[in-house]
């Protein structure tokens, strides 16, 4: 059975969207994958169709409602992982990308105005998760994200051209920097050892220039790497550093 | 003159996408931004119209090729801020959403494949941005992502009534969280405290419960707002947070 994602949202025009082109697009239509949508209205229960309310204690805008949130999802219930997009989860990484692409699909909540009643994260089994500490107009902007994320890495999606063993956090390193021809554009050279044709000196390169830039451009992920106290800034740029 | 969005890109098919859908497509319609893209391919110079090559040093996938990204750029240049998506970039905070929002809009490069050569960060002015931590099919999901934050901020798009100040990473912490009616749903009540009309109290437990979430969800903010090292584990679980 192929990777099966159900978004449940109150704009489910939006889906596949981005994810019907390209990549996405064609393993959706080659059938790698399967997107449903559930429109959450569909489980309000008065005759305004409300799934939204004042937020207790007051305040701008409007929270969505544990209730009807609850019946969406209760209808849609299965062994997937239930992830429901929030500013308040835990950041997304490639690592939790890898563990539900290797599963077999996910539900994706898409939250909208002031966020959820809180009490759904307390009588439902779900895993808020954040895709970056900014804030968008609604979860669905996150659910894309994530189902690319996702789907990029299941099965005969990318093709064995681009297995995505070297890319940035999947050693928990950035990646290398990366050249291509025109080997001198603009007075600048492609760097000799990428033109050597030594394989050994070549991975070596590579290797020492993606520790470098995790080192001086992600020192929180280098510090995770490393599995230490990050180094103080004086220390952090030794002269080999500039090649 | 309102924010002007251009994005370089292969698939100037994306867009708007769910730019052109809710909050941010009624913004649109109302031209409170406005949205450009620019085909990468029209700036290639051979007959094959080849946007990408081989990566020097061998390994999988191609890589984005700097004479025809330059070229693409310099069609548009300009006093906005040239941004690249890259998972190797610096990671997208609401501070700098909040500052892209305040100018007169961004330019975005949306890389694809095993990502850009590297010279073209050297020879342009060209801010390296990634959206988290996790690798996506190409950089118009990011570009999507990007664009969703700063256009929910420009004036008009959220109303009055949705200011965004309270919101999670706007004081540097996760927001508060939120409860509305039913005021008893299976069995949960809202805390007794947002029921009380005592807008000090509720303020005070808000600001408590932000603290709170923040210090056990994410240490790493917490760190940074309080600009100290992180708490030991044992200090960080005092009784007072299970309220």
């Amino acid at each position: 059975m192929s990777f099966t994602a159900t978004v449940l949202t109150l704009y489910p025009e939006m889906f596949p969207g981005p994810l019907g082109t390209s990549l996405a697009g064609r393993a959706l239509r080659e059938e790698r994958w399967s997107l449903e949508t559930v429109q959450i209205r569909d489980f309000a229960t008065d005759k305004h169709r409300s799934v939204d309310d004042t937020p207790a204690g007051g305040g701008a805008g409007m929270v969505m409602r544990a209730d009807v949130l609850a019946a969406a999802l209760d209808s849609v219930a299965d062994d997937r992982p239930v992830i429901a997009m929030s500013p308040r989860g835990r950041p997304l990484d490639q690592q939790r990308v890898r563990e539900l692409a290797q599963g077999p699909g996910v539900t994706v909540l898409c939250g909208r105005f002031e966020g959820y009643d809180e009490r759904l994260f307390e009588a439902r089994d779900i895993e808020p998760v954040s895709i970056g500490d900014y804030v968008l107009s609604g979860g669905e902007m996150g659910a894309l994200v994530l189902l690319d994320a996702c789907i990029r890495l299941l099965p005969g999606v990318m093709g064995a051209a681009s297995s995505g063993d070297d890319e940035s956090f999947e050693t928990g390193l950035l990646e290398y920097p990366q050249y291509t021809r025109p080997v001198t554009w603009e007075g600048r050279t492609i760097p000799e050892v990428l033109r050597s044709g030594d394989h050994a000196k070549i991975a070596a390169w590579r290797k020492h220039r993606a520790e470098v830039d995790t080192r001086l451009r992600r020192p929180d992920l280098w510090e995770r790497h490393e599995g230490a106290r990050v180094r103080p800034p004086s220390g952090a740029r030794r002269h080999d550093e500039e090649d």
